[in-house]
């Protein structure tokens, strides 16, 4: 790898906040690997790409900045969709629709997070493939006509990996770090974010 | 409970992204499940409490608003000291500390993720009592001379519980939910985050 790899990561308001912050710790703590290491790999390099621009309110009430906008965004290897409620008119919003389909189209991984899901299936960037999504809304993204795969933390087919609801976004960053630069290095990212996690209530 | 819980989570220039997210969605997302499931308990409020005014920079580089100030913010019941590279510099600021020393003689529940478990102790709010923190700075934290617990998701030591890294922090949240509201509210919280975690590449 002679260049580094660059992570998109569109948020918008009410966007939900752990399904772009789990992957984000994901990535930058790869970054941070990456230098500690001294690994030689160019460090990956993350953006939040904003639907609008200045403060973004998140579903939870957070309020975050983006890096850059839909129109400034840098070109990206690997796009991720997260959820919230926001997805809703995100759904039918052309304009953010358009710019979904076409950085899909040349990114080398397209990924979604819970609700993230119903965008890119709007968007068209998952038909016939196989995807998930929080388990409250897979009835809802199959009556749209999705290929939906239930109980699973994630799923790839070809380039596109959907993960479950909200905390499954981590899972499959990781679990996309380690395709992209070996299984050791996301054990190295995994011990670093310490992440053994360990319900106190056990299932739900 | 007649009073809504109030959340309190500070955030300062290079707090870890995961670290203060991760309990902001528990916490946020149990608000949500009261509202939802109208268990007729008052809604919990959750505070991002900035020891700087405007945007804030993470430690990973993502840019957060903070709801209020050490100034301003309101009673707290519970207060969380997040991580990253930034509890550093706060381990020795005298403002600071003076402020989380005086909010958690008067909180309920005192809390830390990662190495905010350095602050607490700089603060004086953890003397003699059991902690944890980062696997990396288990020794650092001993060495001040705190009374450390190693490989463990969260300590409970009276109304102090501190995590471990990071991700960790996840865990302790849901617990401390759980002793605020009861397991089964808890388990519902889960259920919405569906917190089902599996690392995919074993342990780190």
């Amino acid at each position: 790898m002679t260049k580094p790899v660059t992570f998109g990561l569109l948020v918008f308001p009410d966007v939900e906040e752990l399904d772009f912050v789990g992957p984000w710790e994901v990535f930058t703590m790869s970054a941070e690997i990456h230098r500690g290491l001294r690994t030689g790999v160019p460090e990956p390099v993350s953006h939040l790409v904003g639907t609008v621009a200045g403060p973004i309110r998140c579903a939870k009430g957070m309020r975050v900045l983006p890096d850059c906008t839909l129109a400034d965004a840098p070109p990206l290897d690997v796009l991720l969709v997260p959820g919230g409620v926001g997805t809703r008119p995100l759904a039918t919003d052309t304009e953010v629709l358009a710019w979904v389909a076409a950085r899909a189209a040349t990114a080398r991984w397209v990924t979604s997070v819970c609700t993230g899901a119903l965008v890119l299936h709007a968007a068209g960037v998952s038909a016939g493939r196989a995807v998930t999504t929080h388990w409250m809304f897979a009835d809802t993204l199959k009556a749209k006509g999705a290929n939906v795969v239930r109980d699973t933390r994630y799923v790839r087919d070809g380039n596109l990996v959907s993960a479950a609801g909200v905390s499954a976004g981590i899972d499959m960053a990781l679990w996309l770090i380690g395709q992209i630069y070996g299984e050791d290095h996301a054990r190295a990212v995994q011990k670093g974010m310490e992440y053994d996690p360990a319900p106190p209530y056990g299932a739900g």
